[in-house]
């Protein structure tokens, strides 16, 4: 077992949320801008009647959600602190810097206490006349029931796709369409090779033993489909590879944007790796990879590991999914 | 003191090398093709009578070097074992598949090994009445005399420059000019909380004490200018930015590209707030900041800890460096 304390650069662990938002703010050099006196982000020039995208979540995954707050993605992301959901007030405040009369959808995980802030968000919407839809990313097939799947990695494919139709101008039931049928074609499955720990906390939110490795862990921890002894490389990614291709399914012919995420820890040689089998896999399979993407899009802190995520592409999606976007953390 | 052992998920170590760059190569869906039999690679269309940038130096640094082929960077690269200098041979590979009539320019670290691998490369180039000019990136500013300072994340700057002087078509001598001026203008210094493992050995290449930071290490844990005590990250990222900005120096009204570099294992969000204390001090300082990078360009395995970059921009250089660039590490 490792003996291994959280080691990490910071100041005030208490002031983590707010330093690393301000961070990003700065990074974007005038592109986004905070909301006075919330944890939350505003892109710049948002287009007069343009149905708005808001995606929200806990903080300690950057760059996602605020990452991606840019021209042809989210133009407003509300934030909580480490690993908790964004309360009603924020994801409100968000909502009255962005929206532009033409509605707002939210594109967040589905977990319990972003479900319940973002609906009670949406019901005062409601009151204020706002029309909203909701899209609950669950494209982690480590959990069999399709409706108790998380969001993972698979927000940002959601994102893209809704982000890409709202900046064309489609109409809040148009982008509320399309975001559906890209949640349907996402999955997701990552594996763990250590924890991740929370600035205020002392320890790690779990141990790993040295030489074992969890399949399916989720973004905060939760657990996977199963632990087991350190294994080949290849041998984890064909099974993710397989279990994912077996889910939706992927079969020969299909279009695919494969995404190799970084938990965190993970050296870029490993994502590397993991993609070099991934490719040979797909190639074998007969799906075409139209786009890879490999990095941090979404990470658990330091955790070690890195989730696969593939996204299904028909003409509809690709063109949507090639559109220009500029963000802290995708640009095309 | 930490007990931890390497921890990653590989196949047989001692195909890490080849591995991940046929990864990086199906990453990038034909914009760069392995020459065959050899570690080095090359952009698959350069334009004729095209000055040829070729970058290059040892394996473990992903995406360093290979990432930053393509458009507006390098023509090629060439890349030795992990943390090794590539032979001569390798080099020569890289050249021979690259080179467009019009000379190669040389851009790597001032390591002893890579020295000397690249001039025996020269010197064949001269045999074969092909022209050279070498760069080497010294940006590492934690040793005091400048002869022997290292090249650090700032190679990326240098190439950049090069890499856009080479896409509008200049000379090498142009080329080679302007390379010169941006390596003068670049001062990098990191801080490294935790060790890298490479994938051959069972341990670590040094140990830091869990309380303990190392201000100045090298990217393949070179020895620093100071070990310490934890501190605050705001002390820490302070003392980088004095010592950068007093170095060139760095005055009021100078212009700068900040690149916060990942050394592997630090959390995004450990970078965004690193940033957001640099912007806050070169801004007090009035220095304006033209762009800034966040992520992982340089990295050192699973070393935890972060480099910081300033690059002096003036009309000319910044011209270049707004120039498009499409590679997998960067593209503008």
């Amino acid at each position: 077992m490792s003996i291994r304390k959280p080691k990490k650069l910071l100041n005030d662990p208490r002031d983590v949320p707010e330093e690393q938002l301000d961070g990003l703010i700065a990074a974007c050099h005038g592109t986004m801008k905070r909301v006075d006196g919330f944890s939350a982000v505003v892109r710049d020039e948002i287009p007069d009647g343009k149905v708005v995208v808001l995606i929200g979540g806990g903080s300690g995954h950057e760059p996602m959600f605020a990452g991606y707050v840019g021209q042809g993605l989210a133009d407003a992301s509300a934030l909580g602190e480490i690993f908790t959901s964004p309360s009603p007030d924020i994801i409100m405040a968000g909502v009255q810097a962005a929206e532009r009369g033409k509605g707002v959808l939210f594109v967040y995980g589905n977990y319990a206490g972003d479900n319940m802030n973002f609906d009670i968000a949406a019901e005062l919407l409601e009151e204020e006349g706002i029309p909203s839809r909701t899209i609950r990313v669950n494209d982690d097939i480590a959990i069999a029931k399709m409706g108790d799947r998380r969001g993972v990695a698979g927000d940002m494919m959601v994102l893209k796709i809704a982000g890409a139709a709202a900046e064309q101008m489609k109409s809040l039931d148009e982008v509320h369409r399309l975001a559906v049928k890209a949640n349907d074609n996402t999955r997701s499955m990552g594996v763990a090779l250590s924890a991740c720990s929370l600035p205020l906390n002392d320890g790690f939110n779990f141990e790993l033993a040295d030489d074992e490795l969890e399949l399916g862990m989720g973004i905060h921890g939760e657990q996977g489909v199963r632990r087991q002894k350190m294994a080949r490389a290849d041998e984890i990614v064909a099974e993710i590879i397989e279990r994912l291709c077996a889910d939706l399914p992927f079969v020969a012919g299909d279009r695919v944007a494969l995404l190799i995420n970084n938990l965190g820890g993970s050296t870029v040689t490993e994502l590397l790796i993991a993609n070099r089998k991934a490719n040979e896999m797909l190639t074998e399979k007969g799906i075409i990879i139209h786009d890879t993407l490999i990095g941090s899009y979404c990470t658990s802190q330091e955790m070690s590991g890195y989730s696969i995520t593939l996204f299904k592409l028909d003409d509809e999606l690709q063109a949507l999914y090639d559109a220009p976007c500029h963000s802290f953390a995708w640009r095309k």
